[in-house]
């Protein structure tokens, strides 16, 4: 086999077999397939696309490059992946819920890099937290607890990391196949079965249309069948950043007030709506049943009494989740007041996000520190009233040097009009294989 | 400015700047750009094209990506450049014809690799030649003889040359302006002013179809048009090799034959048609009146006698010349026999170069060592009417053992029917700027 053959193959419309795909993910992460080869290919796909079996074969042998995760037999598991949105700090929530639902989440999760935020930055925050967990104590906390969170025990799926790092300095990262093998080559390398996708569209989003993001949707999920898991995408609204708080240690107490029932009424609905997929795709009975059952684990208090068992099993002080006001604080702030009377329009999600990394609370490269307490907490949404000189936001940051850019950024994310902004629903479409 | 947004401008199907293109050229050549992004931008300008404007501005960068061959003025000078042919021996005739009209000829050629012959090889078949000059002899032999056929003195153009090898390993090779560049650049690198073009086409020429070799010769000629150079591009037919002989020794003795007005008649039509169209290039009448001056040069004997002078002044023994019985012979030498009656329905030219190139005539590797000697004498051509058992070529080789391979290629290489083909033109088309 010769990997010229297979860029001219797949150049002229063609479609690879599994044993190409496998020759040419192989060769790749060994080193005996060169870069400019790889660029080339993946530039061919870009432009003549990929089968529903290509872009599975394309994920297993992704998934296959490196050992796979193999945890433990825990019975009933779901898992949830979102493909990176601005204040998403939905697992928090979610997997609570889940588990107190009686399914098991063993979630793991990465880094933050560029405008959006990772989950094992947010729960990092927690004094104490660790997210470095050997795979005999996730599945020794997620027996005891039902649910765990940490950062991955061993590098999952080495060709996509290499990939990806070659496909964005080559203009070839926004190709639907590319993305969907990306994704799920990991999610299936870390042994996922039951699996919900957050799959988000919008200006502060990946794809910017929700065409484009169902397409995705559908890839993974066509992925997921050729796989044998089960998966739910749904396709979800990021227009502007969701709920109010942007930031580590402030996502972190925005998640607690959600599992107290008392969040922000747009992160609510989309975590109980991922909670419900997961349910369902576990057999806790019809759409309906599952959505009912993640209401009573949220309203009651029980899902954040699990979230407290997991910060504790995970070496964390829960105490500044009982009483959030312990959390550290950031030593400057700043607001961000309304240039006009009329209605927010529309929030730029990914403007708040880099306003927000910016101040600390994301990393611009992979080696940067991140400030916990730093970040952005907004007053408005699309649709509020304001008049001129309303705070519509506060930042906070440790250097007082961080402000001038991250405000000069953060007030461009504001529109404002004189009528309200027709309302997007939050979940917008759903695929699925169950 | 960035490589990565110039491969995604291109990608989108944008206009790359002559800047932006001369920034990928020089950064690509100097090696500060790397391959992995050349190759995925040559693969979306192999999805998007070029306009011709782009086109014109890639070939001048390359074509300054090194020193440019600068001959003293000689007056008017016409060149000519072949696509690449099996049996290609044209410059051996048309570069005397063209200079017993009046019209210098200074040639840069280059060697054969794979089944085309490199003219240089043919004239290294002549004992003493020398195609290694400098320019001052180059322009010394032109001002003597009016022509002179001489390898490169200095790599012209090592962008074309870098590129190249890539494009080779990344399935972008068969790119119209990616090839139209390749060819111009080198030409322009090379000084050429008044420019003819033989633009192949059929199995046995890298252009298949006769629609893809003329947007190819309407691409080069357009890049004239932008770089000031006035061209000429014949699109010409390659369904068979071009005469009877394959190999440099024969084709040198094919040639002679030719300028003695008895060589095939396929050749001898390309050679006079190709001479015209330099002559009128360079205000020597109309396309009628410069048949007549390339006949007349041809059948006069003039052109031979320009030869002759040529092959003394680069060194060679003109012996030969006069007569070719002189000429070293192989040792061994096979018959290939029809296998059925009827009429020759087609030759593969590309079989026949294999097969010689098997035999020694050309190299498989650049290291490779050629026979002079080695080579094929075909006995027919399209349209022959033969019957079984008939002779139709002769194998020359140096050892026993090329032939089992050579002959096996070769016995493939025709066709038989039982009806005679129909005849195909030698000049299928014509592109000017002129």
């Amino acid at each position: 086999m010769r990997m010229t053959d297979l860029i001219a193959k797949k150049r002229n419309g063609g479609t690879l077999s599994a044993d190409e795909i496998r020759f040419f993910v192989n060769g790749y992460t060994d080193g005996s397939i060169p870069d400019y080869q790889a660029s080339a290919l993946t530039m061919a796909i870009y432009f003549r696309g990929m089968g529903p079996a290509e872009t599975a074969a394309l994920t297993r042998a992704m998934a296959d490059s490196g050992e796979r995760l193999v945890l433990p037999d825990m019975g009933l598991r779901a898992d949830k992946h979102s493909t990176g949105g601005v204040g998403d700090k939905t697992t928090l929530i979610v997997a609570p819920i889940v588990a107190a639902c009686g399914v098991h989440v063993a979630k793991m999760s990465g880094r933050g890099l560029g405008h959006t935020g990772g989950t094992t930055d947010k729960l990092s925050a927690i004094p104490g937290l660790r997210t470095d967990l050997s795979v005999q104590e996730i599945a020794s906390i997620v027996q005891n607890c039902g649910l765990c969170v940490a950062g991955s025990t061993q590098e999952l799926a080495p060709a996509d990391k290499k990939l990806y790092a070659l496909r964005d300095v080559t203009a070839t990262v926004d190709s639907i196949p590319l993305i969907a093998a990306s994704i799920m080559s990991k999610k299936i390398a870390a042994g996922a079965q039951n699996l919900v996708l957050d799959v988000k569209t919008g200006s502060g989003a990946f794809m910017k249309r929700s065409a484009d993001a169902k397409a995705l949707a559908k890839a993974m999920v066509d992925i997921g069948t050729h796989e044998g898991l089960r998966v739910t995408a749904l396709i979800t609204n990021m227009d502007a950043p969701l709920g109010y708080a942007i930031g580590n240690t402030l996502e972190v107490i925005e998640a607690v007030q959600t599992l107290q029932g008392i969040g922000p009424q747009d992160l609510t609905e989309l975590c109980l709506q991922l909670a419900a997929q997961m349910l369902q795709l576990c057999g806790k009975g019809t759409q309906e049943e599952c959505l009912e059952q993640a209401q009573n684990a949220l309203f009651s208090g029980l899902a954040l009494e699990r979230f407290i068992w997991m910060v504790s099993a995970q070496g964390g002080d829960s105490s500044v989740i009982t009483d959030t006001s312990q959390f550290c604080k950031s030593r400057f702030f700043r607001s961000v007041k309304a240039r006009a009377d009329g209605y927010i329009r529309r929030i730029d999600a990914e403007k708040c996000g880099v306003a927000a990394m910016l101040l600390g609370a994301g990393r611009q490269t992979k080696e940067d520190e991140i400030d916990p307490a730093a970040g952005i907490v907004l007053d408005v949404k699309p649709g509020s009233a304001i008049r001129s000189g309303d705070r519509i936001a506060t930042l906070f940051a440790e250097r007082e040097d961080a402000f001038a850019d991250a405000v000069a950024v953060l007030g461009d994310a504001f529109e404002v009009s004189d009528t309200p902004p027709k309302p997007i629903p939050m979940v917008i479409d759903r695929v699925s294989n169950v």
